[in-house]
């Protein structure tokens, strides 16, 4: 009996986990908890406690529970500051591997954009980063921008949305800007189906790389042509700033400092996301657990 | 001591969770678990099967132990029928909504591809699909298969490769092939650098609409290029046939049946990923949890 309520509790807890982790941000009542569970209130308070340990522990965010007859609980995701740096000291070591140097003084990147171990805690790094501006959409422009916008939206649980370059898409009508790419001088175009974004919404803007900031800049306008409010901007990948750029406060994960194509060596650091990342900033909220 | 005694438990149960979710596939040694929690490998194994009780019943999928003194766990992603069939059944009625129907025949489905509840549960069936083909790569062509692509992905624990519609791409040597598209009868594009897919690699192709099934003719062309394998294709929408597929054997979540734009009604069943889910099939894994 005594085994059996044990294996019961352990059974309970697991399962709580599993369906807070498939809701990010989603609020759980407790009354709700408790009846799906057929458990005391005070039970999965005690549960909630034990998970949130666990979850502090393994470095992948909180739970918040608010108090009350109406109280619940919720999956706050995040990344502790260790698992963010060992991470983040990983990446700029893969980043800096000589064989990336690409001509034109590119660095390939494809591969890390496509693993799931290295999205996860980018997911996770994101959703810290920007836990307190409340996102509702995370909005990128095709092609290589979507892996890391998709990393945020499973971390976050909210959705994507992704522009085009072309106008050739079948989504009813759309809206299209024009916007000058700072580092490349042309014109480029984005545009997005007039149902892809709710007015008001709160837009994070996501991108691989940044080098003038022309394609965040883009971003930032398009959102405003659906009344809607950029929150946020982040980069997997930030580059020399060169000759300059025509945004600032765009948080990055890597910054790469140089790339000496001849001498085949590429110099890099964590970005600015890690620098911002204290309290007193807007980042405040990475490094809180 | 008794009640400290359960609270490990639990919070072991809880973690081993977190960390066999994080990378399905990944086959943990139980003497190594048994080190880290500082626990019995007899304990391990009595948490190991309450773990898969849990995770049957949430039908995500299940988790298989090999015995022995190398033995050792590993999450194996799935769906459970009752979960596939809740969820197909909910997408096929989003999918035939009218106001999806666009002019030219079209049905739009962005917003779909940009929901991380979906694209978490399309991720699963395609696991539990694909569970026994081994997959190493998960390839799709620009823009709207991306999604679908990292869906998969996350699921399997696999990476992604995304072929390019331009050839201008900053990424070193590419291979680039020509292929027909059989819906709009015109010769289109897709390139992929030559280091994107190993020699020998088991290549599951991935998009999100199948016409006449051009894209996944050139994707297979693509791949015999790298000399490896393509070893399943599968598509999140398939429409009507038309005038013909140039391809078999492609597995779909939703089949649209008919869009007639005049009447503005689409008419749409589950997919064939369903139709062939049984055991004597070769998508008898979907179902076996």
């Amino acid at each position: 009996m005594a085994k059996e309520a044990k294996l019961r509790r352990s059974a309970r807890l697991a399962d709580l986990a599993l369906r807070l982790l498939e809701e990010p941000g989603r609020t759980f009542s407790l009354g709700q908890l408790a009846r799906t569970y057929g458990a005391a209130k005070s039970s999965l308070s005690e549960d909630l406690s034990i998970l949130r340990e666990v979850f502090l522990r393994a470095g992948i965010g909180t739970i918040e529970t608010s108090p009350g007859a109406a109280g619940g609980a919720r999956y706050v995701p995040g990344i502790s500051r260790e698992r963010a740096e060992n991470f983040v000291h990983r990446l700029v070591e893969e980043v800096t591997r000589p064989e990336r140097i690409l001509p034109g003084g590119f660095v390939y990147l494809s591969d890390l954009l496509g693993r799931p171990d290295i999205l996860r805690d980018v997911g996770r790094i994101v959703a810290a980063a920007f836990a307190s501006v409340d996102v509702d959409v995370v909005l990128t422009v095709e092609t290589k921008g979507i892996p890391i916008a998709y990393a945020a939206s499973f971390a976050l649980g909210k959705p994507v949305v992704i522009a085009r370059r072309d106008g050739q898409i079948t989504e009813g009508s759309l809206v299209t800007i024009n916007y000058l790419s700072a580092s490349s001088r042309s014109i480029r175009t984005m545009s997005l189906s007039r149902r892809a974004i709710a007015e008001g919404a709160r837009v994070l803007l996501v991108d691989d790389f940044l080098r003038g900031g022309g394609t965040i800049r883009g971003m930032q306008e398009l959102v405003r042509e659906f009344r809607a409010e950029g929150v946020g901007a982040f980069v997997f990948v930030e580059g020399p700033a060169g000759s300059g750029r025509v945004v600032e406060d765009v948080a990055s994960l890597v910054k790469v400092e140089e790339i000496d194509a001849d001498a085949r060596t590429i110099r890099a650091v964590p970005g600015s996301i890690f620098s911002r990342a204290w309290p007193s900033s807007p980042w405040g909220g990475l490094f809180q657990i």
